[in-house]
């Protein structure tokens, strides 16, 4: 399948993407000020209220080692009525509030008269080893920033927003897109996805089907020290250092797509993401808190809908969009998370910790060469 | 079955509960200022460092309109490592930042070093009828108050903590706990329950298999206007008022044990709570978020295991206990529930909405004269 | 809400129900042989070829201690593709290997061509007490029968079908169905409940609120003996008495509606199921297997759809008709048990085991005198 | 991670295995009676009475499109207590009551005292290109069969038991099994995969990273024709004819392990086998039922337990054992499904239907060629 014009979330019509990224400071990490290395990163399936305009969605666990917010309600009711912010690990109920903050200016009676309250979505990953995370920098003028600046057309890929700070197979990761479009046999459908990538073992890491992480390395990491606090014999950690420092990292996907799939659909397309994360490399880690949220920009539903009951649009379950909608589901997670790969520059953040961009000219090199490494 | 020494989730050794209350103001909602009638309540399953010394747990989506922290952690590693926070719908995110910043202080290597982040986790219901909801007044500073404040022995009831301004079966509802001694062949164990209940219809209402709801019914609540603000053809609503003003409202279950019950045998347990829930009355409406959340303290899982495996006490499947502990979950609930209107007194909160207390003699009456009514 | 005509599941227009009834033999149980209390109950969801006009539908487990077949197919895909059969324990995999025996001869490519094969939905309860449940008597020719005498109309309930040899609160249980219509603001919509009701402790029975079985009990059940057959040590069995021999029993409980609810919405009209059950004075116990099945009429689903995507009707999340729904489902199931219990009469099965029917006189008797007992 | 000493399921101590294979007839498909491409294949934890001395266990369903049988009970109770079978998809009844016939032989009181009904467990991927699976020829003597050949040691591979039928990526497919050592710092823990496999395109097929399936293409299947039978309008299908015919197929994956892990633990590995299964290139396509199942060896559930509770060896959430633990079941599952295309040889069945074998030499001659196809 081809990709799209921008081979990006935006690809699905109306799909708005927007960072708010934070870099500041260097040196020695003074705990709740710095050095900062995170951002946010929000998706918005419309530009109108999200709350007066739900769009069908889900969620799904692959590895539920995470903090995400908002999941129940998208599960029970199937429709999300927020942007979908990504964030840090530390950072998610400070987003959530400001998630909130948003939804309240645009929608002024939301907990007041009959609208009830809103529902909304974040997910994280742990950038702890290059940023300050204890400080939890992203406050509500970064989210309304991210929101602010989201627009249709190219991402900006690579060590921005949600992404400014993490690491992917040992190499600077971050924000990654990549889009699918279906054959006219399959409905013409467009499938994006958006990742932020944070997960996975150097040696693990495969480039469209070349185990490149057999011979490319990054250089050894700092050994994470507890500084210069006092540390009492019951805070001491005997814990594995790699498994605790985020190698294993996590990962947030978000899959868009303008077929008219509902929730349950919508669930069944979440899944599928993991064969995309298995083709990278990963086996789905113990630490890694893998998380997908999917929607469908096919319909809005009303917060006050107007009748019993509505005429609806879905996808036949045995029709031939589903042949495809999964294979571009998995090859968009795939790609999404080499673009966050390839895109990423090296960054030097707190206590002087450096992760390396993924050299890649000797990766096209490894990848021509083949499985004779 | 009888309850234990205190009739409180505390009878199980060691819990403790905390409540901060905010009640302040008068006369119309100013949004963002006030009148405030809302709080917090925290449940510690033990007093040591939860971060490092967890205890094993489950957690149970009943009905998931609602807007829970920390869910998916649990279910994925079958254990909490921070106090439970309950509080108003809109101040999740603030409470859960709150309870990251009291794991930062107690265990400052969280997020630094090889101790990864902490998954804590915050309940939730919508006391905005009564509460200027918009204003997330419940901050860092009562999150620290009601977690110093945490103890064993007798637990305030009513409209104090998280349930300053619930509204339970169209009467004041509030915080209600109840707790159960298996007999010595059940092996004696406690269980204990404690619930913010913000549920039910008036008309609904059982006490112990009397429907008092259909005799004796609140005055009507005041409709709940847009208030003085400019409001676009957008965003009015049309929906039906008793739903979305939360007269179906949501309820959140905390229940502890002593026995030592796995991870899935607490995620049986809470799924005995809608049981409890229906003896009162509830149909488990559409809108009400209904969360359980179990947890056992009769093992510690260390944060930093010194051995590959170890030795656990589990309770046996098919052996006596389970058919107790279910029956022992089920009879908490229901009292916590009654407890939580029997305890509540009249509350009157922004724009002059009063929500009377249940008339406890009148109730009593009608359960003397039983199913006569 | 009020009943429809018949008070029926079959008041849902289209659907269908048959049953076929074993009763031979008695006196001392020989294994395989008898004496034989038990049957097959079916429920069409309309008389069409289910396989190429399937019907929107969930499954929900709330206690999985029992042997459905076909639950995961209908998670999946969100169909039913066959009638649904209840039947005993041991019984279930003759008992759908009879419904793919139907089900080929009713579309005879299944399996051959490109239709693919079938899914069959199956429940059951353990007989075992009354009947020779070893002997799995229940066979294509009973399946084959309940099908051909399956009709829209009155049901008959009690010790019939699936409900011959079943025990309900110490007393004869069985088959009993109920329905309620809502009211026009509500849609006007039909929900009609089937139950095979197996479960519950005599003590514990409510009917209509008044706990009568606190005043009436049952005679004592015989000891079941591991009868003339030698007996290893390894066979033994210490486990107690009442809970292995089926007192607690289980449920299924079939729910059908005419309102167009899709997968996602029917599944949370399963969770309602467990209020109505617990009305009744059901606790869920360990050993009570309690699953719901749910179907919609409104649409049938194509198995050979014509086109990518197609216009179904839904009802709308935030209407009204879903505050009646709910509570029409939990109502139909509470009183589907009681009619299984108020039909059924004494039973004397296996061993000279006798179940009493309940003394309805009795307890029409306790409920006027209401609580003061 | 190396392999065990037969590099098979049988590699974990106690674990056994057998098959039943039936090939019988040839030419044109007499539905019900040939020719008969099919079988059975068992998978015990231990040699003892399954139903006396349970083992920890977990199930987890990929895609549901499938017809498995047991799953309820062992997701509530978190043990298998029968051998595990796996068969073809319209086999299933019969085979389950097979398995409760042994069951009762083994354990005569199952039903009769107190011992309860037994839970049996079976899988299914369909066969019906090369069989005629209309027949249901795998009867309780089949069953017995393969139960009582069941052996430890080597495992034989292919078109045997119930693979015999089977396609995997348009070869032959059919049993594979591997299995891994943990190193000594992971505890020297043992895991070992077995599976059915039935399903993946042609052109997706990956061999250790290369896409040999670009390159090499099995002949076009012969169109499977509605045959001579009438045929009404009705029952003529329009679906898309790849998908239905199994091409997209299915796979049954069993887990085994000594790692004292439990259920939940258990649930947590059979997630990470969608990442092997992504690695030999499935997308985990619409029509494929993938369901895993896992059990530990490393402790039996007394069915009529002695006390209350005990102590059980469990393995540490944070410890080492899990690092190592899912990367090994991910490998396991990889080299399974290569294992059962590597060993089967090319089948004829019904209507002169030929599946090829997997041509190795030139797969082979491909993988050193390696990216550069």
């Amino acid at each position: 399948m081809e990709p799209g014009p921008h081979n990006a979330i935006t690809d699905v019509a109306g799909v708005r993407v927007g960072h708010a990224t934070l870099i500041s400071g260097e040196g020695p990490l003074r705990p709740g000020e710095g050095p900062v290395r995170t951002g946010v990163t929000v998706i918005m399936p419309h530009g109108d209220s999200l709350f007066r305009h739900k769009v069908r969605a889900a969620v799904h666990t692959i590895n539920g080692f995470g903090k995400v917010f908002g999941f129940e309600q998208v599960r029970e009711l199937g429709v999300i009525e927020s942007p979908i912010a990504l964030t840090n690990t530390l950072n998610v109920g400070l987003v959530a509030d400001a998630l909130i903050t948003h939804a309240i200016e645009r929608d002024p009676d939301i907990g007041i008269s009959t609208a009830g309250t809103v529902n909304v979505v974040v997910g994280e990953t742990n950038d702890g080893y290059l940023n300050d995370i204890q400080g939890r920098h992203v406050r509500a003028e970064q989210v309304q920033a991210a929101i602010a600046s989201a627009s249709a057309g190219p991402v900006v890929e690579g060590a921005v927003g949600a992404g400014t700070g993490t690491i992917c197979f040992g190499w600077k990761g971050g924000i990654g897109t990549a889009s699918r479009v279906l054959p006219k046999a399959g409905g013409g459908y467009t499938v994006g996805a958006l990742v932020q990538s944070n997960f996975g073992r150097a040696e693990d890491l495969v480039v469209c089907g070349v185990p490149v992480g057999r011979e490319i390395k990054p250089p050894p990491r700092q050994r994470v020290a507890l500084r210069d606090r006092a540390v009492t014999r019951d805070q001491e950690v005997t814990r594995d250092q790699e498994v605790a420092t985020g190698k294993e990292g996590s990962i947030m996907i978000v899959l868009a797509t303008d077929a008219p799939l509902d929730a349950r659909q919508l669930g069944r397309l979440c899944v599928r993401v993991g064969a995309g994360l298995a083709r990278t490399g990963s086996t789905l880690g113990h630490g890694s808190g893998d998380f997908a949220i999917a929607f469908s920009t096919a319909q809005r539903v009303a917060h006050a809908p107007g009748a019993l009951a509505e005429m609806q649009p879905v996808v036949a379950n045995e029709g031939k969009a589903m042949r495809w909608l999964f294979p571009a589901a998995v090859e968009c997670v795939e790609e999404a998370v080499l673009n966050s790969l390839f895109r990423a520059e090296t960054m030097t953040g707190r206590d002087g910790h450096t992760i390396e961009a993924l050299p890649v000219e000797r990766v096209v090199e490894l990848w021509r060469r083949g499985r004779t490494i």
